[in-house]
């Protein structure tokens, strides 16, 4: 009798831990699924959002919203970016083939420095492409290493637009005082060689937004004579307010917004 | 010996069979990895080319490359697009939400009409979404339906507007004298009830650039004394020109461009 009631409690828990087994992987099963649905969620989203930055239909923005920061890590790191670049430089490059030049040294191209000519992905890696707040300090001590690398396919655009005779500008932001010495140098260490002027923030543009002190030199440089072909960077305060030159072409940017 | 050579024979028939069998395999699967990777090649050029023609990079173009037919599909038929309206709605309400209005009857907003309130998927599915060359007699025959289906998101905005209190005008290239009753029509089925006033393009501005068209529409409206909160169309031809608005959204489309 007792053997009997031993052997139907062992059928009872071997059939237990059968079902419980079962109802675990049900359950892990759904648990992926929902984890699988949420990250497929997420990167709709995020590309919806990123999209939209580069339509600038999103402004301002301070950081990346954290559903964003996957898509916007893989964006940047595997190779997206570069065949974005790549596809707009040769946007670039056919419109520029057909101007025609009067080669009396005053057909003038702007270009941006940070993130249009140069890469800042080392710093902004460690920021979580944009998902962390942006850090002065840590900014300021990355650029002081004078380690920004070309963007690569910017740097063809640079070489290209010398060779068919414009003068380039490069016009940045970055203060004049304690990073003019540093940005010459790490521009002519990576190639961008033989420019017209490098245009830094000196004092009298301290504290403006971008749209207004970029515009304003711009004007100067019109008011040199110069016409301004084409006007390229990363940010759309590059290629907004006076001045903007006969076509502006907008370099993407996830991980940061400048107004 | 005869028996014996049939033998050999035999198994190098068997032999060759098999390494033909191995060879076609691998050729095969060599073939679908060239496919697979043709494929993505495509994707990631198709989707550099979709975000370039977003943020204006890409000008003018009269059909979507080949190369970008799948994506193209894709976004417009599985929810991406969709996705993309509902962020970009999104935005613009957290924008007028802002706004101090002063109610005096001449707070305006502009939208466009065309794949911004309603919907002209029905006719791009049939031109491959916009890689076969538009077919005007055909697109007119399309409107003369009088089908078009609402954009469910730039509905939602459109009673939000009229609900906060703007003015909306609707702003539309369709020819007033050929398609002026289809249109309300079309728009008053939808649900694009309360308006202030539907603008379609009279006589006088027959043949005239949207950019053109558009600014001297909005600059009469201007002139009347409104004040232009926003101004919301899937062209950059409907934002850019003059009396653009206080600020302005693009809507995604990468299935035509209209100059």
């Amino acid at each position: 009798m007792m053997l009997k009631i031993i052997k139907i409690l062992h059928l009872i828990a071997a059939g237990l831990t059968y079902l419980l087994a079962l109802l675990s992987k049900v359950l892990v099963s759904q648990k992926e699924k929902e984890k699988r649905e949420q990250a497929a969620e997420w990167e709709a989203y995020a590309l919806s959002w990123r999209v939209a930055v580069e339509a600038n239909n999103v402004r301002p923005w301070r950081t990346v919203p954290p559903e964003c920061h996957t898509h916007v890590q893989t964006y940047m790191s595997s190779g997206q970016y570069h065949s974005d670049l790549d596809l707009i430089v040769k946007q670039i490059l056919s419109y520029a083939q057909t101007l025609t030049l009067s080669h009396d040294g005053f057909d003038a191209w702007i270009l941006d420095v940070d993130d249009t000519c140069v890469s800042n992905i080392s710093y902004y890696q460690a920021k979580r492409f944009g998902c962390d707040p942006f850090d002065s300090a840590i900014f300021k001590a990355w650029i002081m290493k004078g380690m920004c690398p070309a963007n690569r396919a910017v740097k063809v655009l640079f070489d290209a637009l010398i060779e068919r005779g414009f003068k380039v500008f490069l016009l940045t932001g970055r203060d004049e005082a304690t990073l003019g010495k540093i940005t010459t140098e790490n521009l002519h260490n990576e190639g961008f060689v033989g420019y017209e002027r490098l245009i830094l923030r000196s004092p009298e543009f301290k504290g403006q937004s971008a749209v207004r002190y970029k515009s304003a030199i711009r004007k100067a440089i019109e008011g040199e004579g110069y016409r301004i072909w084409g006007n390229v960077g990363d940010q759309w305060s590059d290629l907004q307010g006076e001045c903007l030159g006969k076509r502006t072409f907008k370099l993407p940017n996830p991980m940061y917004f400048i107004s």
